[in-house]
């Protein structure tokens, strides 16, 4: 699918904003692929549609984690961590996308998971630190970017828990997976 | 088993410094004991034994684990984590200490866990906040103590998951747990 068709497809479901970041996110993707060696234009499409699912009810949201026998933790924490996975199902069935490695990096971009393929850290870390993302801690790791990509994702990735713990927010068990795989078996961290 | 026994048995297995450190903890599980309304003697006699396996070597310890088929995780993780599961098996076995309320009191005093009983609450804040311990951190929990022991030992399991990512180390996954059990099903935290 060419780049125009898939903004077509996917700016009918998100707000103006959402648009606006998604265009960050594909933006941001396309340059970590160059800089390490993925597939580009599997980069651009899946940012493009990693938010796919963002404005999808939440009814319908917890239907279809049920009906595909999705990770039935995930019905326990906050419906903000649904729509990645639904995403990459409904992208599929709605968009016609078939790609698992597109796919996959559309259903592991908020919480990350071990063993990552160099895709889903693409988007994972694109999501996080697109121009438009403004939070603490962020400058630090667009500068870890542009020197190791598997650098930067353990930085989000610990961000994402302090920030959530912080606050006194759940943490999905997958997010700290991530985190201990990185730091048990990270390649070059 | 009374107190004098048990010191006895417990000083063999320890150096100076944990037995001193034992003592500390016995006398703070006494005192949060008294003031939440739990079993004095059994948080005493709990805390006096949570250290038994503390000096066991890796080996014996990693053998016990299999053999009584303990949580397979603990073996991808540090051996440190090893000596309180360990220390509840050889507790009974070698102390004859059967009470299972002691022996799960000592079973989780290192990483916690989900839905903790009252004495395992009491001994891994006893473990944390006794007064030979000295870390950025441990005199606030200390304060939360004389007010709340649930918000205490939120506290204190928050703390430690902030401290081991503040120095890129691996965190359990049941502390985790621990964590989200607080922030989702937390009593009157």
């Amino acid at each position: 699918m060419e780049r125009y068709e898939a903004l077509q497809i996917v700016e009918k479901q998100l707000t103006e904003k959402r648009y606006t970041h998604t265009l960050g996110v594909a933006e941001t993707a396309i340059r970590l692929a160059e800089k390490y060696g993925a597939d580009v234009k599997k980069a651009e499409l899946a940012a493009i549609f990693h938010d796919y699912a963002k404005f999808r009810k939440k009814e319908e949201m917890r239907q279809i984690l049920i009906d595909e026998q999705m990770d039935k933790r995930l019905l326990q924490f906050h419906h903000e961590l649904w729509h990645a996975p639904v995403g990459a199902f409904l992208v599929q069935k709605e968009a016609g996308i078939t790609d698992e490695v597109i796919l996959s990096a559309i259903r592991w971009h908020t919480t990350g998971r071990p063993n990552m393929t160099t895709l889903e850290k693409i988007v994972y870390l694109a999501d996080y630190i697109e121009p438009g993302r403004r939070f603490p801690g962020v400058d630090e790791v667009r500068q870890i970017a542009a020197q190791s990509l598997n650098k930067a994702v353990l930085a989000a990735v610990k961000n994402s828990i302090m920030f959530l713990m912080s606050k006194q927010q759940p943490v999905f068990p997958v997010t700290l997976d991530t985190y201990n795989d990185y730091i048990q078996n990270g390649e070059d961290v």
